[in-house]
């Protein structure tokens, strides 16, 4: 764990940080229409499934080990390139071509922590990411939002901010790993700026910034500084914002990707070091194939931050897919998706690192795809031992668009997941020898004492499925779960209640915002 | 494995049994429509999961135990009490209680065999049950049937022999165990004459008989008989029916069901020991009380099995799921019922017996509530080690209706699973470092040799999903799942071709048939 006495410090000194404390982390909204357990990370109380063998998983790794010594990965930045070059890479001159001793890689690689906690301004809603804890976060950079009322449409600010309000309003969102729909509605220039602060005023739950230049890293830095009510130094010390680091395959880390691990290295933040490997177009068309290259390139960003800042808090990312080679669009739970989130759980786990997967689906509107396809990548994060669970919720067409009823469908899928991953309860009582004794051959547990004082609380009580039987459903019009989603994700949004802030830290972030708008923001060639 | 010597015997002489061997056992019939792999069980690749240590599954086994010992089981039939009596049980006088000596459960659970192999008529079609291999049922008993041109009806001789199509034409489903629909358009006391003569003639996979009377019973075993082409003293070496033995929850054995499981013990056919132990109702509130009494009733039937003929084909069957407790309905799907699932397989593990799950859900029709039960009910049947997987396809309503469209998302989702289970291939040519050279930073895999030579087989093409973009869906109309089933389901029935059958066997079956509808059938009251 990073820091542990910062943690304490902060804990035995709340007003500091500005922060009204709820028991449950919850806020006291809407118990009655959405009766949400606290906010709790869920433990992987399951082993982890192993989709290969432990020498099929060492020539998976021994081949990305030979791709990026014979074939390398180019980088796309000059000083990234200078630094691996001290550092004993072999680097091509005149070319952005890097290659790698396997020494090297794995050396660096052992250098990141295999558990850390990232903070958030809410220390109840801390997450620790490695090892059997999961957090879950919503769907992230959409481009467009839809939902039943106003269709389909580009993303917008208010879509934005709705959507930070359900990742705040539902305990079973742990964090919210990028802006759940892209605004562009805001300036590019100015963006960040609005979004990043919307994080902290609007939630106050451990959130991303992007990589799009230095510029944006270091204002995103400083806004999550200022939200945190920390001092530089501290802040150095406190991981608190994450980001997301895709290379672009194959084999290739551009500048503002690089760029942003740099800075987030620096800072002591965290990098999710992700391929987006899609099997038979940016990747080999066999899955084995697929992984050689997501661990390749994997390997040399991991590498590489450990390089920028040894022990800089780091999150091996598996994103490989398989495409439809009738159209090229990439597909998610399938059979081939879920092998793939097995191998890379194995993968991390061989470099002890922290495992990022994905709830994902190519569906077009909460359908039964939708709930097939999403389900099965889930399977395959949860069995694969993921720890931080991207888009997790409101997800659809392949991340084209953030839906509203797909977010209220999948925090209940979610909410189950976390059932499924409670321990039984197997005490004597619940072995219940004499209730099975009370009621005897023949009897039923209805009304018996054992039930009535277990039954409120017994059993999950899902959101949207719909348990009455064939002709009462038909009399009321055969809903579906997309019409309930319709209904409760309102219902959620009026729930919804802004997180306290502490003033001082209120009026910081204002004129650092200011400021930044005054000075043109991000500069942009439009 | 039973009887290997004559297992092979009938695969050197197969004009005997007047099969029609088809390489891939599933027939020519439409490959362009329906691209099926052949007929084969998957093997479970995953080491199965684990919802409790082991020392928790001992508690259980034990409180299981105490039940049976301390509580006793009703045993509703005179003959079982008197044979139970005679083996060291104590029988309650003037009462149908039995209460067992753990020495005398385990001494008999363990002359149950680990694995066994069930014959089909079709030998292609022979089922493997225990160890890692799987087989998939479709729907059974369902007391309705429903798609969307004739609505939700009763079921009827129609739609039962539509479903026996379904079922025989796709490879994926390993067998019929039980009617997937109950055609309630034949009288009572003849229906199992007409059904398992039809289960002979329309299908050549292992199939099911129901235990509701001997008369019943020893009918199925001698249609069963005839249409493998055995004699008596053969058919009882050769288990090749199956039949479901439901206790009568909580801790009640009832005359049918134990006079079926006794003639199927003494022909040598295969029992299943399925408790349906719901939690809330039949079964304690708690998920561990359900089980400790699933595992009680389970262990009841299966030692009993062993006392009638020791080394009868048993499996053990798991059904506990938990009740919504606002209207007392049975769910499905849900994590209680995942982790009971896992719970119901270590449990069978610790007897090193088969283990029977399900595939199962509560929704209506074809929609998202679907898709996400029943996969998740699928979580707990492959996770939990099931080797036998029921109502696999086409069940809906928690069981009260079979569905022709559920029947194909079904059989997509079975194939989905198919392909999960099928080895990854890390052969050299599939780690494909020479295709990541060639292609090389930045470049695309799309046309390389590497892809052109793998990419029409290389992902699992799903029946159902649509992949295509937004807009494009939305003009074609915004196709549901359930509309594309709609067309396949009829299609796969044109495609239907009926398995060849010996014709002395025919002969054979129609005559006995006839016989035993001129003798009247089964006696009934009505």
């Amino acid at each position: 764990m990073v820091d542990a006495a910062l943690e304490t410090k902060a804990a035995a000194n709340p007003a500091r940080r500005g922060r009204r404390r709820h028991a449950n982390g919850s806020g006291a909204t809407g118990p009655e229409l959405f009766p949400q357990k606290a906010f709790r990370q869920p433990r992987n109380i399951y082993k982890p499934l192993e989709a290969v063998s432990a020498d099929e998983l060492e020539s998976i790794h021994q081949s990305s080990l030979t791709v990026l010594k014979e074939i390398g990965i180019d980088f796309l930045h000059d000083e990234a390139r200078a630094m691996l070059k001290t550092a004993g890479a072999d680097v091509a001159p005149n070319s952005e071509r890097v290659r790698f001793d396997p020494v090297l890689v794995e050396e660096l690689v052992s250098k990141a922590p295999a558990e850390f906690t990232v903070h958030a301004r809410n220390s109840a809603h801390n997450l620790k990411i490695g090892g059997d804890y999961i957090a879950f976060s919503c769907v992230a950079s959409a481009p467009n939002a839809q939902d039943r009322d106003s269709g389909r449409r580009p993303g917008n600010q208010q879509d934005y901010r709705n959507f930070l309000k359900l990742a705040q309003f539902f305990n079973i969102i742990h964090c919210v790993m990028g802006y759940p729909v892209e605004p562009v509605d805001i300036h590019a220039s100015v963006r960040h700026l609005d979004c990043v602060s919307d994080m902290v005023r609007m939630t106050d739950k451990v959130f991303h910034i992007y990589s799009l230049g230095k510029e944006r890293n270091l204002d995103g830095l400083e806004i999550t500084r200022i939200g945190m009510g920390l001092s530089n130094e501290e802040f150095r010390r406190t991981p608190s914002v994450v980001s997301i680091i895709n290379t672009s395959s194959p084999l290739r880390l551009d500048t503002p990707m690089l760029q942003g691990l740099i800075e987030m290295a620096n800072a002591g933040q965290v990098s999710v070091i992700t391929p987006f490997t899609l099997s038979g177009a940016m990747a080999p068309v066999t899955v084995a194939g697929a992984l050689v290259l997501q661990n390749a390139e994997a390997l040399a960003g991991l590498a590489f931050t450990q390089l920028v800042k040894p022990g800089a808090p780091v999150i091996y990312g598996g994103f490989t897919s398989n495409v439809d080679m009738k159209s090229g669009s990439p597909a998610f739970g399938t059979p081939e998706y879920v092998k793939a989130a097995l191998v890379g759980g194995q993968l991390a786990r061989r470099y002890e690192l922290p495992y990022r997967s994905s709830g994902v689906c190519a569906a077009n509107t909460v359908d039964y795809q939708a709930a097939l396809e999403t389900t099965l990548s889930e399977w395959g994060a949860i069995n694969g031992g993921g720890n931080l669970i991207k888009h997790a919720a409101g997800w659809l067409e392949g991340g084209l668009s953030a839906g509203f009823e797909k977010f209220i469908a999948d925090v209940d899928l979610l909410q189950m997941l976390a059932e499924y991953l409670t321990p039984l309860d197997v005490s004597p009582e619940a072995l219940a020898i004499d209730a099975i004794r009370d009621v005897g051959p023949g009897g039923h547990f209805f009304g018996t004492q054992h039930t009535q004082d277990r039954y409120k609380d017994a059993f999950y009580a899902p959101i949207l499925s719909d348990w009455r039987n064939y002709e009462t459903w038909a009399e009321a019009g055969s809903p579906t779960a997309y019409d309930k989603a319709n209904i409760l994700y309102k219902k959620a949004l009026e729930a919804y209640q802004s997180p306290s802030l502490d003033p001082a830290i209120g009026e910081e972030l204002d004129a650092f915002v200011a400021k930044r708008k005054e000075e043109g923001g991000a500069p942009t060639d439009f």
